[in-house]
C-alpha cells in the first residue's frame, strides 16, 4: 500500500501529544488520514499541548488504563499507533510501579479493548533498543536475546509480547518496531531524564557545556523522527509485517563525540566536558549499542533517509523557533 | 551450607497457603527454622487453610501490594520465598490483568520492600517452564530462548528479571527457580485450570475417565514436590547461586499417557479417553517440553529422589486421607 491509502483513513495515536506521537499525528493528518489523540498528559513527560499546535485532531486527556473512557474511542478505528509509554530509564528505576502502569497495564488495556471493539484494526507498537539490554553481538538484529538491564526494559519487552501474543491468539494485527535514539522537533526538553540527545541540543543551543558520561566513544546510532514515522506508516500499509518485530536502526553508528561535534556544527559552536559514570548509571549502561535495520529494509523498503547533521539542522532550527514552549 | 544451618533462621514464604509454598513451610519447621506465611488468600487459587493445619508459623492474610501492610513483616527476615503467584494459564488469558497484578506488579512490590527494609535477606523466586515457551530444542536450558505463548508467561517472566535485575543494581541476594509440573500433597483439587496433573489425579481417585488432549504422547517432566523443597533449600544455602535462575527438571520425560498408568497403578485403576484440543488450548499448547536442571545439579547437588510412581502413590495417600478438604 502507498501512503496515500492513508486517505480517509481513521487514526487513533497513543501518546499523541508526545515527541513521536504527536510528529507521527501531524504526518497522517497531512495524508489525509482522520486522527484522534489520546494522552495521558502525564508532567514531566513528553506530553505537551504545543506538539499538537495547527493540527486538526480530536484529543483525549485520557489514561489508557481507564477502559471505559477509552473504549467509545476506538470504534471505527482502522489504525492504532500506540506511542504511549513512559520512557525514562532512570524515572523507571525510581517509581517501577508508575512504570509498570504506563507501559505494561495500560498497553494490556488497549489489547484487550481492541480485540473486542476493532478486531480487525491495523495496531502498531513502539518499541525500543533498550529491550535488548547490553549487547552480546553488534550490531543487533531482532534475534538478539532480550536481558533487559532496567526497569523500563522489562516492561517495554512484556508491552511488545502482549501484542504479539494477542496477535497469535486473538488475531490482533500487531506490528512492533523497536526504536532506537530518535532525535528531532516536538522532544521533551525539560529534563535530562528521557536521554540525552534533547538534553544535549538544549545544553548546546543554551552554550552551556555537554557533559559526557566515561570517554565519549560509546557508539549509538540515531533516527531522525520523520524516518522513524515513515518506518511506522510502511510498516501499517504491509499485512506481511503483522506478527513480527522490528528493528529500527540509524544510518550507521556515531560515537557520542562525533555526535557532538555534529550538533555543534549544527549550533554554530559548543562546548563538551568528558566525566566519569556515576554510579547508579554505570549500573545500567549498556556501552556500544546499535542495531541492523535489515529485517526492516527487507520487509518494506525502508532507509533513514535524514543524514544526522541535516536532522540536527532542522532540529536545532525547530528549537529556536520554539524552544520557549519547551523549557 | 547444611540443611541444620536453617535452625533459627526466619523465614517468610509468600504464597505460603498454597500447594509448594506450605510444603515448604512445613519442611523449614522441621528443620527448625521461624516461618511467617503471607497468602492473599484469593478464591479459586490453590490457597487452602487446610494446608497449615498442624503448622506452627505467623500467618497473614495479605496482598504483596499492600506495602505498608508488607513492610513490618520483612524486619529480621533472613529468608525470603517468594512462592505467591497466580499460576494459572488459562486464568492468565482470561483476566490478564489480575494475572499481572499478582505475577508482576506483587513480585515489585515484595522487592521494593526487601531492599530498602532486609537488603542482605536470601531471597528465592519460584519461576516457572512456561517462560520459554514452545521449544526450539529439548531439553530447555536456562539459555533457551524466553517467549512466552500466554500472558502467565509473560508476567513470570518479567518477575524473574525484576529479581535478577535487583541482584545487579540493588544488591540484593535473589536466586530463581524454573519449575515444571509439580505435584504432590496440598495441590489445588477444585478446579481444572491450574495444570492437569491435580485435576487427573482427582478424576482417577474418584472412578471418572481422564480426558486427554490430543493422544497423549506428548512428553513433559514431573516434579514431586518434596524435591522441588528441597531444591529451593540448597539454592538458598548456596551463596554462588545468587543472581542465577535454574531449570528444575524431572527425573527424565514421561508422556501423559505413561503418566496416565502410573497414576491409575497408584489409584488401583482408571480409564481415560483422549479427545481433541479445544481451540482456546490448542493455541498455547507448546507441545513437547521438559527441562534439563543440570546446572542446578551442578551448583548445589541436586537431583530427584522421588520417582513418579513413588511419588503418585504419597499424593494419592494423602487425598484419600484429606481429600474432602480439597473438593
Amino acid at each position: 500500500m502507498s501512503l496515500d491509502a492513508f486517505r480517509g483513513k481513521r487514526a487513533l495515536v497513543t501518546g499523541g501529544a508526545g515527541f513521536i506521537g504527536s510528529n507521527l499525528a501531524h504526518r497522517l493528518r497531512a495524508l489525509g488520514a482522520g486522527v484522534t489523540i489520546v494522552d495521558a498528559m502525564i508532567p514531566d513527560t513528553g506530553a505537551n499541548r504545543f506538539n499538537l499546535e495547527g493540527l486538526d485532531a480530536g484529543f483525549h486527556a485520557l489514561d489508557l488504563r481507564d477502559r471505559d473512557a477509552l473504549r467509545p474511542l476506538l470504534a471505527g478505528q482502522d489504525l492504532v499507533f500506540h506511542m504511549a509509554g513512559q520512557v525514562s530509564h532512570a524515572d523507571s528505576m525510581r517509581d517501577p510501579f508508575q512504570d509498570l502502569a504506563a507501559n505494561a497495564e495500560a498497553t494490556l488495556a488497549l489489547l484487550e479493548e481492541c480485540r473486542r471493539a476493532i478486531p480487525r484494526a491495523r495496531i502498531l507498537f513502539a518499541a525500543t533498543r533498550q529491550q535488548y539490554g547490553r549487547p552480546r553481538y553488534l550490531p543487533l538484529d531482532e534475534a538478539h536475546p532480550q536481558e533487559a538491564v532496567d526497569v523500563n526494559g522489562i516492561h517495554k519487552r512484556a508491552a511488545e509480547e502482549y501484542c504479539l501474543l494477542y496477535h497469535r491468539v486473538h488475531g490482533l494485527r500487531c506490528s512492533s518496531l523497536r526504536l532506537t535514539n530518535t532525535y528531532g522537533p516536538r522532544q521533551l526538553w525539560k529534563h535530562n531524564r528521557q536521554g540525552f540527545i534533547p538534553w544535549f541540543i538544549r545544553l548546546a543551543m543554551e552554550g552551556r557545556p555537554l557533559q559526557v558520561f566515561g570517554g565519549g566513544e560509546q557508539r549509538r546510532d540515531f533516527s531522525y523522527v520523520d524516518d522513524v514515522v515513515e518506518a511506522f506508516l510502511l510498516l501499517a500499509g504491509e499485512e506481511a509485517t503483522v506478527g513480527e518485530a522490528y528493528n529500527l536502526g540509524g544510518e550507521r553508528p556515531y560515537t557520542l563525540n562525533e555526535f557532538g561535534s555534529a550538533l555543534f556544527e549544527a549550533c554554530g559552536g559548543g562546548t563538551s566536558t568528558v566525566v566519569p559514570f556515576p554510579p547508579e548509571r554505570k549500573s545500567i549502561d549498556i556501552g556500544d549499542a546499535y542495531c541492523t535495520s535489515e529485517k526492516l529494509r527487507q520487509a518494506v523498503g525502508w532507509s533513514p533517509r535524514v543524514p544526522l547533521k541535516e536532522g540536527l539542522a532542522r532540529t536545532v532550527a525547530f528549537y529556536r523557533e520554539h524552544g520557549d514552549r519547551y523549557r
